[in-house]
């Protein structure tokens, strides 16, 4: 077992949020959560894995899409309870088809937010096969 | 009232986590949590304002060293339950006197995360005046 997992705090449902950046542009991808076999599977193997809250499992990040999350780099904070890490993404972090999840940006007096990016792959093509 | 904060997605507790970001190098500072007020307050005033869930109160980020962040952008993500804050910091983000909270970096068979970034200021100078 991993000494250093040991020193990380995790929230009442087992759970740290982990922020995921891109590790040349530092352009954040994505929040997620992990429980610590999801660390521990995402050190083994390279590649982000997530707990996913909606299906109550480890997912590996891309399994359908292929957009794995290759790890560069791994920090937690002051408090240990957060961490990011730094990836390089394939194809896109969004399921709606954006290299980034944050592609909304907030305009006094708008609306709505704006989206401000560029789809970088078709969404309908990569999940519903 | 601002519709476009309609549209976020709080949390059981009324929070939404909001990753804050340096606008020029892209490192990230902090994680912290926001209410639907101290977002209201981080947009009036320019300056990050986060909802503390140990003082159960609005503060405002710097109140105690003048370590402000002064907004530059605010980004939503797909699920609009997460938010980017990229921001110009003043002084240091972290309470331990470093710039980011994520000065720590996972090292495979250490015994501990390693400490990888130098402080910016002496934490006992600027909070115990």
């Amino acid at each position: 077992m991993d000494p250093q997992l040991d020193k990380l705090k995790f929230d009442s449902a087992g759970l740290i949020p982990a922020i995921v950046q891109d590790h040349q542009t530092g352009q954040v991808l994505s929040l997620y959560y992990m429980n610590r076999a999801a660390i521990e599977k995402t050190i083994e193997t390279g590649k982000v894995h997530t707990f996913s809250r909606s299906r109550n499992r480890l997912a590996l990040k891309g399994e359908t899409s292929g957009h794995f999350e290759f790890v560069k780099s791994i920090l937690a904070d002051c408090d240990r309870d957060a961490l990011v890490i730094k990836v390089e993404q394939i194809g896109g972090a969004c399921h709606e088809g954006y290299y980034s999840c944050f592609f909304r940006q907030y305009e006094r007096g708008a609306p709505d937010f704006k989206t401000i990016a560029e789809k970088t792959f078709d969404p309908d093509a990569v999940y519903k096969k």
